[in-house]
């Protein structure tokens, strides 16, 4: 019989907090009802401020990231319209597999899973790409199979250094809300994620943020579509009413998530991610693992891969930690399977949180029949914190 | 400011039951969890039973009713075909605009906005499809706008009678799980629901069921489809875990509900249903005002469509029902704008709520101008429940 | 089985705020941390407001009113004083028999159930008392068995005009919060109330206030106590921390029911209860019944006694309300035991429920056998809630 | 701005598990309706279970644990009757102050903050006692102050031995539920806890059980008393319904806790926190630090006081834990003040939740000066556990 807390550390679903599951105990409501425009413009405006966008609209599509990845290119490309894409990873991989599906053309990069967006490679081929038939690049900001970030301001920099015209399509499911996301800045004109990642919700919206490039071009779209068509929608940025009923309490919770990631600041949110996933990184270290990232340059703030030892199966790890320990850490996807197992720290997550995931995290691996020393991951993340916090009470101080 | 209850007599979303509510009010959890697949799969053979079918399939789309009914159309339809509809109220006309922008050649039968689904002119047009060119006849099982209900059965007979091969798409968005619905029985071969009316949970999944002759169809189909394809479904089908993330706390809600109405057991549901309906509309009949439906006989079990008198503005009756008495009546949609305003009666409902909404509808209407006598209704509701007691005082003491 | 709402016309526990409810869901918090006590502080003084007493204080007790009582007693009063009381109803005779069990010497007046505090013989009484015997006078606010409301004022007025010192204790049990009570203004030196009645939380609170004149009288009390000893929560006023464990969701609950009310306005939430008592009993009128209470001058507004006809057992009218309606109605207490059905409307309340209470016993008492006429108390009540509106409306428009 | 969980490690109140929250989230419904008896008896039924009586009665006082002190002194024992017990920590100080305030002749004996409840002194002077002056002895089954537990069936032995006749009141605040009780076995005659303990609910009820003899005592007992009066509370076990009106979200919370304690299985239960504590004290023992309780043989498997090294403040190692590590500890109370520490590790709790107080702790001991090694008591509450781990896998292999 199971007892006390369970904790997750798969890199979504992420914990919802107290506040946000309390906001979304109401009693069913008429989305029709005068009051409720209102109250879905104010979430849409805020969802704009974590996407640090000012002139593109975003969208709350009934579903999940996924959808919201089909209506990105349904209502913007055409069947047979050349996209590149560079597959490093699973995520990577079944946007590709959509893209097919929906009739586009993938001219793909392929790199080991633990690569991030080949920014180089981009480059010569957006160069050599005089008649501009690629018509959009893909970016996974974040491959939440592999913990790795890629640098999408360079992606737009190459776009704009070959004056190419192509639209920039961004999975950001697993980063935006929990790391540093511009939109405009980066001149993004498609990016999705899930109300369960960064927004600290349960799942059953697909967020999706469009540029006003973005619009112009769905105007123009042929691809069929009809539950995402991104027009039946345009009542919703203008009045706040859906199309089609919304899963009321869920947006309920997400009033509570974006008020409480605007109360923390968005700098301080990225500030703490990138804080408490440095103390993973080194808990990894003390245990002598490596982490799926192939550099610490690239290695994401949201979620870490870590490789287990030859001989040990890393199921092995996830089967101990949630049969004896409680605790839900993130499976090895496709071909990791087994060879690596993750830990999620985006959402509402703490120091004391990472310290459970890596004690918890030795149990695991050493019944798993790996060679770690005990509290020797949690020292390293402890000594780090601790530094962390000497640092802040200094700034503190000196204020 | 308010205060007290705010019902909900819109047709869906419906009042949630506090044991469906307190359900979902479950931390996240890991969907890919070992305990996660049996937990789904309970609830898949349990929404069979509420459709009575047993060869048939039942599949969760994280979305809306709407996400289902495209998902009913491109996994099994092709662009180009041609398919059997009428036009009959709202909903019946924005599935016709659906099918057309998905491709199909639609071809309609256009009825007064309170008519049924055309059975014979159905039989006429099937008959003298002597090359089956027809792919599909769409029935809309009940019309939400207007508070009919159509004989699916008949329409299932005249294509049994013609050797007609075309598919059977129902939409049982506000009729599944309140009024008696019998897809082997009838033969349907896809049929739409939505988690938001007869299931007495939150909006968020769109429910499909299909035939066998529907999942051979969608071997075929040529429609582009990714996030809706029934393919990627099987899994869900054969081990309950989704493609994508579900929300989780809605099939919690989903667990408690079905769990609800199967220990009051479908028949009591639906007598249930037809004995508090027969209520409303008796309170309806005392005001001398009419209803949408054409006749009694096709009055919907859910949704009662009541037009007000001359010089009236139903917008004013739902106003002042909402602003002054904390109560939420459905609006007229489209051209019953002003002219209609609608009681939904299904899902978790019982005689005293009934009463509510009659007693209420009369302060709203009279304040809004009506000539109708206060208590008038309800006491024409509360002589036909009284009756159903006695009955069933009657065969309680006989047993 | 039961479907739908449940709603409560008992006098407590009173329906509960979907935002008290919520409020109260939450993570236990350590009792003593850092942020505690000035969130009890904050309650303590919205409760002084609701009391309307700027000098005295207010003590939160757990467990219920009857412990506050106890409380009142114990820490003012020695065993042999001597206190005036009167025995109208089961709640003023059940403080009697406290009283005399603690050790009191009651004096005691004893009417008709339905009857009001007796002001003349008490201002007699303490005429008569030229030596002060009498230590405390016991005043019940509202008899909450009969729906009676007594005057307080007066009661303060005849203390002053004879002189007389005694202490005076307010049982306002189920009047605070929702009637006027003016604490300070009346000179009140003891009230109590519970938390499950007009402050519209479940219960688990007694609420006791006192006087700086019953403060004094503490320091002198000889009667034994410990648990509800007024000394050991000096810490309470003073710092928001409680003696002994206290229910903290309960707290977080009050807190919103405070918040609510503050925001109605406590003029409002008294004219509310007016507005609907009175359609409550214009709708007992119009069924030809009578009520408990002697005059309308002293009926009560949180509470209406409805006397049965001859040959209807009040109890019948309960069971059917409940059994067959899922609503409660309060009971005839002790000697009413039978005669008497109770409609309790206070708290969080609307016309829309109490046209909800008014249908169903009307189906109650016609199933129970009295000569009803279906609709006619509910028609009573809307020609008067409809009124109501009409001058709010002009109101409105003058401003 | 906190973010993630708070997690309690104080001894009380204690978490409370997510079902039991659940549980509690409920409407308010009237607490003398027909089914609430039943509902109630079963609740009372399983707490006999929970104190190993069957002789027994258990009762439910609105209130808190040290009401239930009040209520077993003032229903058992008359002014002036001689009481034997002893001082070793705040909570048995508190218990004497009660009794000496509530008019009982207490015959003290002092000790060491950190000692267990003195078998031999007790004999002495019961032997002593040739009269049966002794009317009760008094035994703090759980010192919450110290982490210390008393062996209660010696004190009995020695009563017995001795062939006193005294009654035997146990404190079982912070044991009950949690360690092993045995009320029979043991002939305790009255024993105490609060919901907010084991029983894993929020706080709000004091439960006291009593033996027959107790029962017997009470129809004598002369002390004055009302709210907590015995006699009233007979119709609660009769019916189940309660003299006033309790707090009914909590009986509902009460009625899942116990469904999880007999569901899990007292002796595993037990086997639980003797696993867990274990763990607990040897981090303490890794990181040099001393206990408060004298010696290992009466350390209490449900909270460990923990001594600060010279030069470092306890009050800081709390404050850091809670203000930066989102942490609650236990302070040291009284004279402890400053100079332990509490770790809380009752009821609904787990290795994963061990760990974390474990590595918090060396955080907050760090920060606040003391030399703790980062890791180091981590690592020893590691290696037992797994220990655990490997024993009962075998176990299961050999079955």
């Amino acid at each position: 019989m199971r007892t006390g807390i369970n904790t997750l550390f798969i890199p979504g679903p992420t914990n919802v907090p107290e506040v946000v599951r309390r906001a979304m105990n109401v009693p069913m409501e008429d989305q029709r009802g005068p009051e409720f425009g209102a109250f879905v413009l104010g979430i849409l405006a805020d969802l704009k401020k974590v996407y640090q966008t000012e002139t593109g609209r975003v969208i709350l599509y009934p579903g999940s990231g996924t959808g919201a990845w089909e209506a990105a290119i349904t209502n913007t490309l055409n069947p047979g319209d050349k996209v590149l894409m560079a597959r490093h990873g699973h995520f990577s991989t079944l946007w590709a597999e959509m893209a097919t599906k929906l009739g586009l053309d993938v001219e793909l990069v392929d790199l080991a899973w633990g690569a991030a967006t080949p920014v180089n490679e981009f480059a010569r081929r957006l160069a050599a790409d005089r008649q501009g038939k690629i018509k959009a690049v893909f970016v996974t900001h974040n491959e939440t199979a592999t913990g790795v970030t890629s640098d999408v301001a360079a992606v737009r920099k190459v776009l704009d250094d070959s004056f190419h015209d192509a639209l920039l399509f961004v999975d950001g499911v697993s980063s935006i809300g929990s790391v540093e996301f511009k939109m405009d800045a980066w001149g993004v004109d498609l990016a999705v994620t899930g109300s369960q990642k960064g927004l600290m919700c349960p799942a059953g919206f697909g967020v999706l943020a469009v540029s006003q490039k973005a619009l112009a071009a769905s105007a123009q779209a042929t691809s069929k579509r009809a539950f995402f068509d991104l027009k039946d929608y345009d009542m919703l940025a203008d009045t706040g009413y859906f199309p089609y009923t919304p899963p009321a309490q869920l947006l309920h919770g997400m009033r509570a998530a974006l008020d409480r990631i605007l109360a923390e600041g968005l700098e301080n949110v990225f500030a703490r991610h990138a804080r408490l996933a440095e103390g993973i990184r080194r808990g990894v270290a003390a245990w002598g693992l490596e982490t799926c990232a192939e550099h610490q340059s690239i290695a994401s703030n949201t979620v870490t891969a870590i490789r287990v030892p030859e001989g040990v199966d890393a199921r092995d790890v996830i089967r101990i930690g949630f049969e004896r320990y409680n605790t839900s850490f993130g499976s090895g996807l496709a071909r990791l399977g087994g060879k690596v197992f993750r830990i999620g720290h985006l959402g509402d997550l703490n120091e004391a949180m990472c310290l459970t995931a890596l004690s918890v995290a030795e149990m695991a691996l050493a019944e798993a029949g790996a060679a770690v020393e005990f509290g020797s991951g949690v020292a390293a993340a402890q000594a780090w914190y601790a530094q962390g916090r000497a640092v802040r009470t200094n700034r503190i101080a000196a204020e």
